[in-house]
């Protein structure tokens, strides 16, 4: 008999049929016995009269089970139908205690352990959701871009030289001479502006950072976009809006019960997101808040939230692009505001008052290129394959890049960026 | 003024536009003069007067440019425009000359040469075509998999120990421990099977092979799917099936005219795609050849080539699946074949006469992992984590991995992989 999923036994009432999945928790009470099963589409009550209940003797929960059974509308289970008479065949038998119960309503496990048996508790229900809204984020995001022209690429991770910074990079012995773990596409990326006009990548980036904090993981998944022919990083920021709202509105069409299941509060968009320049953005924290860090090369954490608190009172936006942070902070290929170039045309996004996204326009002439290594004493000879495509024609172009796990964190508000994380790395954890 | 794609310009015939791109050809005759001008939308035609020509003096190909101009209908033009009284303004001059010409209807360039400058050779159109259709497959294999219920996962390149093969892995340092990049999601994705029974994933994958042919390469993207509740290996085939239908049919809708322009025949798909067991297979081919391989453990690459014959010849189909691969020559977690031990589970896809895509059913059980590691004599220690889930219910899956790059080869003829791989790694080349 065909297996069929718990959410289509409503269309067969009165039918024998037959479920697969695990056993997700068992009650067995003497005269009303209940097995609810769980599989890809839910949890699905199993009713067992006492004279059927020696199926289930020895199995415990996970075991993987199929029941045939017959569908009988009951308004008090899932999904307002249950199996009587069942008939259970044990496909893997579960005969040991799991690390950690996964089958009430909240898993409540240190982080720790949690993650020490990641495959397992992963199965719990709310788990389930989280990850199926990180996928919604990859597929809102790829759907977005794909709408706008952009075309999706695949650049390498293994690379010939420690590309952004010379530290926090993995190093390899690649046959014989060292190779590094890309820690972006970045120049990949602008390479293929010259390609496609506008790409995307959703791939791996590796981090060596030493620090161990609840923001911070050594590998995650890059969100990247590169575009041309832009203005100025406005048009940059433009398409992020885009690509935010759609984000948003692909999980609200297709993940709208995980994002129930996880109690999460939409963040609020305005048509535009309002925006505000780096040092007036220290001017307002200076003139609301006291805190006079104006002519600072950066903003603390404290400050983003007092900025992020301001966005929402004022503008009614969960987002906030503080814009033209300054040069001395930014990689060498940023762009310089033409209008006071101690200050870059680039930006961050602000969700919630934290950091979400970094972008901006790059350069795009040769010479300027060899002019700002020049400035910053760096020599151009590690560059050359990357420069080589600003000799030959590129057009102003910027682009962005956001952190799928810290987005699924601020938006689900996760407390630490390794419950967003499947299987995540850090300066402890290599395993599983 | 709006920039507008050349695509856009039949649509604004009478009027004064702005386009923008890179000048892609220029023909200087005197009297009749002619830019071509590449955009992501194509190649389109602007026309010069004499006394307008100026504007191109010390102009190189590779330049990029805005150019408006007036829209004129004009049938021998591409695209039946052309844009007359240009007014050009150039956003990066290009002075020098370019490694290869990229603005002839062939790329007549050799391999490495090519290599050696991919930013600037990847703007050929041709090869705009070919990266397009690999993007296209990526959306195709994800379209296909989404409608099916599968779930999208990112697992970790970073891992503990050198998984499937203890050879052929690149290891490195890991803030002062050993860890590895990982050869397949293989472990992951088999895990990720007890949480939503049916996953994929696309991302690179690391092969630290020391050997330079012309279908191997270091670091590639791996297209993988896992399934769980199958009754054995065919109902992976019956998915595969259906995803290799699914990435031609989404090819065809969205990339017709990149199929076209690489002058791709699309292979034929019978319905089902027909299947050989693996004695079956080297039966066939000492009657048909007189080579009598029976008995040996694998397939060589002339006897992939001649059952690809067999299967075009036979049932007008261009894939083909051979069954039941020996377990010998099959990694331990595979599933062996019930009815006849020796061999596996498990298949190949040959596209065209070559291997494409490896699968199969895997075990499911705990003690049966553990029997297979001892028959081979490997400790289960360095497998613990991976082990871990077997305890706690998984169901009978299987699954599949389809090289990306490779799909993309088979599918346009290509005779390295290193065309239709964006910026390959291997032996000699980590660089661009």
């Amino acid at each position: 008999m065909e297996r069929l999923l718990g959410a289509e036994l409503k269309q067969h009432v009165g039918e024998r049929v037959t479920v697969a999945g695990w056993v997700h928790t068992l009650r067995l009470l003497g005269k009303v016995n209940f097995l609810r099963l769980r599989d890809r589409s839910g949890i699905w009550q199993v009713f067992f009269e006492k004279d059927e209940t020696s199926q289930l003797d020895g199995l415990a929960p996970e075991s993987v089970v199929t029941i045939e059974g017959t569908v009988v509308a009951e308004s008090q289970a899932p999904g307002g139908v249950e199996l009587h008479q069942p008939v259970v065949t044990v496909l893997s038998p579960v005969t040991e205690g799991l690390p950690y119960p996964i089958n009430k309503p909240e898993l409540a496990v240190h982080l720790d352990t949690f993650l020490n048996h990641a495959g397992i508790g992963l199965r719990h229900p709310k788990k389930q959701a989280l990850f199926r809204l990180s996928a919604g984020v990859m597929a809102g995001f790829r759907a977005t871009l794909d709408r706008l022209g952009f075309v999706e690429v695949t650049t390498p991770k293994l690379v010939e030289s420690a590309t952004e910074s010379g530290a926090n990079v993995f190093a390899l012995n690649y046959f014989g001479r060292p190779a590094y773990l890309a820690q972006s596409p970045q120049f990949y990326k602008q390479t293929m502006v010259g390609v496609f006009e506008r790409v995307y990548e959703v791939a791996p980036v590796f981090r060596a950072e030493p620090h161990a904090t609840v923001r911070h993981i050594n590998e995650y998944v890059s969100l990247d976009a590169e575009l041309g022919f832009i203005r100025d990083h406005q048009d940059v920021m433009a398409v992020l809006t885009e690509v935010i709202k759609g984000i948003l509105a692909h999980l609200q069409t297709h993940c709208a019960a995980d994002l129930a299941a996880l109690g999460v509060t939409m963040p609020a968009t305005p048509d535009t997101f309002p925006q505000l320049y780096f040092p007036a953005a220290q001017q307002l924290i200076y003139e609301q808040h006291g805190e006079d860090c104006r002519g600072e090369p950066d903003l603390a954490p404290q400050h983003e939230r007092w900025l992020g608190e301001w966005a929402r009172a004022t503008y009614g936006s969960d987002f906030l692009f503080v814009t033209g942070y300054p040069m001395a902070k930014r990689p060498f290929y940023t762009h310089p505001n033409p209008a006071d170039p101690a200050y870059s045309n680039s930006f961050d996004l602000l969700f919630r008052g934290t950091e979400l996204v970094t972008g901006g326009q790059r350069l795009h002439r040769y010479a300027d290129y060899l002019a700002a290594l020049a400035a910053r004493g760096m020599s151009p000879e590690p560059f050359a394959g990357y420069l080589e495509v600003f000799r030959y024609g590129m057009p102003p172009h910027g682009g962005f890049a956001i952190g799928l796990e810290r987005f699924v964190m601020q938006l689900t508000g996760a407390e630490n960026l390794r419950e967003t994380t499947l299987f995540p790395r850090d300066l402890n954890r290599l395993a599983p």
